[in-house]
Formats: C-alpha cells, sequence, structure tokens
C-alpha cells in the first residue's frame, strides 16, 4: 500500500488524527501526566505526527523566499526554473546535464526508471522482474505491478541487512531480464549496505540485470562504508540509476521534486515514461534556493543528528533495540504488538509508523525536530511506567 | 516536439529572447516606430511571450495567497489538499470522487491514459495504434511513441475541421485497438467539433476503440455546439476519458496541476501509469482557491474574450484569414513565409507561435491580455505598412 492510500484509510491528515478505534473509557486511562517543554501538547488538532518520514524543520527561508518571488510567473511554463535546477544539479555532482532527469518527487523517477526497464525487456520478447529487499519502500513494486509484472521480495538477514547473496540467486535463477531496487539507506530500516559490497555485485552483474539505487536518505548517513552510485554513474556504468529528493533533506515533499542521474542514454529512457512537463515552477525555485543554501543543509543535518541522539539514548535507558540510524527515522523494537503500541501513541496524538512485516515487532519512527522528539520521548517514558513498553 | 524541447532549441526564455537569427543590420531595419500606449514596448528583457498559449492575466490573487498560506507545511506530503482538490472537483461536476484523477498537469492525465490503453491492448495480445487529427497537440503522440506504438495521422478538412470520416476508417480499417486523441477545442486551430457528432462517434464506436477528449480550452469556448465529454462519462460510457487542465482558464501553467474524469474502473487504471504523489502542495492550494473564485474565472474568461476582438478586429481590417477561435489563442493567415514572419516578429521582441504543418502559412498566436493585444496589433499593422503581412 502506498502513502496515499494508508493516509486515506487511516484518516490520519493534518487536520485531525482520529481516535475512534480506541473507547472514551481507554483514552482516559491512557492520558499521561504531561509536563511543561518547549513544545505545546500534542492535542487532536495538533497531532505529532513523526509516520511519513518528514523533515519536520520546515522548508529553508531562502527556498520559501524564492517561491513567493516566483509566483508572479505562475502563468507560465516552468522551463527556465527547471533548467536553472538541472544545470544546478549537474554542477553539484559533477555530471553534464543530459545525465540528470528531474522528477516529480523521486517516485516518478522511480516510476520512469522501473517502467522504461520493464518496457525494454518486454519489446525484446524478454521476461521481466522486480526484485527487492523485504521490507522496503515499495513504489517499485507498485509500478511494476500496474505492469502486470511480478516483484520477487527477498527478506532481510537477522542483522536486518540486504541478503544480497538471495538477492543475487533470485536473478540468477531466472530466466530473463532482473530490476533490482536497493534503498540505500533502506527504508524501513535506515541501514546502509557497504559500498565495497554494492561496487562488486553491480561491476560483475550479467547484462540481463539492472541496478535502480534508491539514496532518498543519502545526505544523512554516518556510516564510513556507504558510497553513492553516483560515482558508478560517472564511471559511465550503463545497469545502474540513482534516484535522490528534496523531500527530505531539504524538506520539500509537499512541492514535488526529486531527480535521477544515469548516463544519457538511459536518461532519455526514463523519460519516455514519465510526464514531459513535470517539474513545477514552486519545487524548482525552492529546489534551486536550497541547493546554494549550505547553512539550511547543515542545520538540517545537524537537526536530524540531534533528534537521533534524544531517541537512541531514550531507546538505551530503556533497553529497547534499534538498528543505528543511517536516515531521518530509526527502526526500533517495540515490545509486544506494533498496532497496540501505534494505538497508544495515537490516544496522545503521537502518530509513530507502522509495522512493516516480515519485520515484526519493529517500529518506524520518523525523527521530527529536536523539541518534538523530546515530547516523543516522554511519551514513551510514560508508556514504560505503566509496563506498555 | 514538445514545448520543453522547442524551448531549449530556440533558446527563447522569459529571461530573454535570442536573436541571432537576424544579422544586426536587418534588425535596425525591422525598427517600428513605438507609438506609446498601457504597456512598456517589448524588448530583449521583456519580449510580449504570444507563443505557449499561457494565460497573462496571471493567477487569481487568491490562489496567490492559498500558495503563500501554504507553504510553511511544505515539509509534509500533499495529501490534505489533494483530498480537498477532488472533492471540489466531484462537486462541481458531479461526479463522484472515483471519477477523477487529478495529473501533474493534464499532460500528465494524457500519459497515463495512452500508455494504461496500450497496456491494456498489448497484455490482451492486441495490436494498438494511436488516431490524432494533424495538426493538433502532440503529447498523446509522444507518449506512444515512447511506448514503441505507432500514431496515425489524419490531416484536417480544407475548412481545418475533423476529417471525422477518414479518422473513423483509420480505426476500422486497422486490426487492433485504436486509441483516438481529440483536443476539442483543437489546438492549434481553436476550433470545435459538433456535440452531436462527437456523441454519435463515441456512441456507435465498436469495443476496440477508445475516445480520449482533451477539453484544455473548454472554459473559452462559445460555439453553442459544444457538448463537453464529461456528460457521456456521466452516462456511464466506458469508452471515454476526458483530461482538463489549471494551465489556461486559471492561468496556473507552472504549477502543474490538471485531471481526468472517467468511470472509476477507467481511472483506477491511468493511475497504474502516472506518478503516485503527482500533485504538489502549491498547485493544489492554488486550484482550490481558483475554483472557490467566480470572480477570477469571469474575469479571466473576459479578458481572453476582449483580446480576442482585437485580434480579430485588426485581422479583419487587414483582409488576413482567420478561423474563428474557441480558446486563449486564434490560428490565423499569414501572407508568406511562417518562418520569416516569426523571425520579424521576434526582431520586434514579440514571439508568436509556430508553423504546425500541414497547415502551411498559417500562424498560432496566444491571446495574452487586451493591453498585450494592443501592442501586438500595433506590430502586425507596421507589418502591413511594410507589405510584410
Amino acid at each position: 500500500m502506498d502513502r496515499r492510500s494508508l493516509f486515506k484509510l487511516t484518516g490520519a491528515s493534518m487536520a485531525g488524527v482520529a481516535l475512534s478505534s480506541l473507547p472514551v473509557a481507554a483514552l482516559a486511562r491512557t492520558e499521561t501526566t504531561y509536563r511543561p517543554g518547549a513544545l505545546p501538547r500534542p492535542s487532536a488538532k495538533n497531532p505529532l505526527l513523526l509516520n511519513f518520514n518528514e523533515n519536520s524543520i520546515g522548508m529553508a527561508p531562502s527556498a520559501k523566499k524564492a517561491v513567493i518571488a516566483s509566483l508572479d510567473k505562475a502563468f507560465r511554463y516552468p522551463d527556465d526554473q527547471r533548467a536553472a535546477l538541472v544545470s544546478e544539479l549537474a554542477a553539484k555532482f559533477g555530471v553534464s546535464e543530459k545525465h540528470i532527469s528531474i522528477g516529480n518527487g523521486s517516485s516518478e523517477n522511480i516510476q520512469g526508471i522501473v517502467q522504461a526497464m520493464i518496457h525494454k525487456a518486454q519489446a525484446n520478447k524478454r521476461r521481466v522482474q522486480v526484485i527487492v529487499p523485504d521490507p522496503t519502500f515499495n513504489y517499485a513494486e507498485l509500478y511494476a505491478k500496474s505492469n502486470g509484472v511480478d516483484t520477487v521480495k527477498v527478506p532481510l538477514t537477522q542483522d536486518l541487512l540486504f541478503d544480497v547473496a538471495a538477492m543475487q540467486k533470485a536473478a540468477a535463477t531466472f530466466k530473463g531480464n532482473s530490476i533490482f531496487y536497493l534503498c540505500n539507506p533502506n527504508n524501513p530500516t535506515a541501514t546502509i549496505t557497504d559500498g565495497a559490497v554494492l561496487r562488486d555485485w553491480i561491476a560483475n552483474a550479467p547484462g540481463n540485470q539492472f541496478f535502480l539505487l534508491d539514496e532518498a536518505y543519502a545526505e544523512f548517513v554516518t556510516d564510513a562504508r556507504f558510497v553513492s552510485g553516483i560515482e558508478w554513474v560517472k564511471q559511465g556504468y550503463k545497469n545502474v540509476a540513482v534516484t535522490r529528493t528534496f523531500s527530505k533533506l531539504y524538506a520539500l515533499a509537499g512541492l514535488r521534486v526529486g531527480y535521477a542521474i544515469a548516463v544519457p542514454e538511459l536518461i532519455e529512457q526514463f523519460e519516455g515514461f514519465m510526464s514531459i512537463d513535470n517539474t513545477n515552477l514552486a519545487a524548482a525555485s525552492a529546489a534551486v534556493a536550497s541547493l546554494q543554501d549550505p547553512n539550511f543543509q547543515r542545520r538540517s543535518v545537524e537537526s536530524i543528528s540531534r533528534s537521533r541522539a534524544i531517541v537512541t539514548q531514550a531507546l538505551d535507558e530503556l533497553g529497547l533495540k534499534y538498528v543505528p540510524s543511517n536516515a531521518n527515522f530509526i527502526f526500533h523494537e517495540v515490545k509486544g504488538s506494533v498496532k497496540t503500541y501505534q494505538e497508544r501513541m495515537k490516544a496522545q496524538h503521537v502518530v509513530v509508523g507502522r509495522e512493516f512485516p516480515p519485520a515484526v515487532g519493529w517500529n518506524r519512527l520518523t525523527l521530527g525536530t529536536p523539541e518534538e522528539m523530546t515530547v516523543f520521548v516522554r511519551v514513551l517514558k510514560d508508556f514504560r511506567t505503566k509496563g506498555w513498553v
């Protein structure tokens, strides 16, 4: 299920969080004593939303200013601003403009890549499958499904890492083309795949295997073993595409802008399966301003880093296991049912992530601002006094 | 060629218009005497852009306000705003929310519809083709091409109307499925297809024919014979989808938002070939505000109507033929080479549309504001004194 459908189903909108799953008496029982802090107590009107990996530091003030300044030209097609963004990204990564495809969020880049690679296989009368780790972000699977293409899900190892050998085997034993979707860092585990392992895998893969590396959270990585796939694109590899987004570090999820980096002949193929005029003025203006604002970028990384420290310290104190996080979320153990935990959090107007089977008993928690995570930690510690975690 | 590629090729950006195709001496010769008016004389820095059917009245002030107010939540995914827009559109047209698919501009809706219908045919091992009038807006053709699917182009009649019999024959003689792309009013001719003709055609079409009705300019129609395809969707027709946009009447081309209306089972199929999180916050906020602003809508229609009158009066005076316009542009005859005409206009910093073969000798002119069209008419009349038109 994608986020939008989940949103519809749960009714967990910004305007309010439905509490209908708990009877009023239960609600009363779950009220915790509120300790004053920097932030007001979460309420039905102002819930604490830690469920969609949004970056609640908010967009850069420079980006906001750029959007507002752009609006007088909102009646024009946004070709200038798109061109400026492509040029800015090319300079940032040291690639040509033809190496870059702007997406309506990296979700559209994922669509373009998956559907173009499926089309290419099928046009050559070859069978094709998508291979993903499980759990992971599921858009590649969804886009494959609308093409009638199956996705093979390879469970993570006991350590919640990619089972590289099993994924390689899934491709090797298939008569046809395989498209690997590898989220690095992975969502929902916030783990990275060792750059050396990935490099060998890609360098030695046969011609019927393709790698889509989703690096939505790359800017938050702290593990030195991480290597961006952009390096391999720059070396001319034709079996790899990297996607990135402005939704996370740059806090622009609402404006929808991401990009793919790959060799030009691939970029051209991907764009055949994407919308032609896909880059909106507000997003492009905000993205360019954000790229030109290193102070904001630093502030954003620092904010997540502080939030991560606040949460891991609490999890350590409570003896709850977690996976070291390389993203703006953290995957941690919940004692007992995740569904019950979610509902109890919801009763406190704190909306945490969901369970991602087959990783049962674990919860994905978005890292909001340090102030927000302080509020979360208070609620979590109260839960411990009640014996709930 | 799509607009974005044309933009790159011509360098005709908002920031300036390249004049490199004319030598300096020629430029000097083509300078006309400027007569003062409400608008400053077009310049290299501020060219008069009448080439992309943008609505230079600009976005509604209410929409601008809504966008600015929305930006504090730009770090969140825009599900709330998307939901509000779907709901607003459903109410406006008297259909269910499941009849509506929001697109990243209607260009993405066209993509979703064309590619979903192609996929459906191919999954059933059927051949498939796209049939379009010629000339027309070319995105359906482009999206078909990236799927390796051919487009049959059926020339307009002598009157620049759809050759319905020839289009029907192109489908009847093909062993496989046909997808008709019918732009109504048509771009670049601004003509409509009689509702009675279209109704009969759709009602009597065999099951292997599908109709994509692009109604991007519907709000500007004055011809009483026009019927929106939304009527037939509401009657439950499963062989028709209608696309509309906020780029024209609502002057929001830069923000990218359009929609498709069709029966729910079709909408679901289309969305498999569109980006999942395709609606940006700024566009959705602006679109909802614009839908709730009937005064702006009226002002926008009136502006185009006045501009149309200014231009047709001048064309009448000059004895230049034109097709009665049902859109925010007008298709008119140019004496001699359209390319020369375009270049001479460019030398005056007026950027007009291009020629659309096979309609040779005709030019598509975007209707800007009445003030802008007054400036255009002055230049056009000066051209007559020079014997250029």
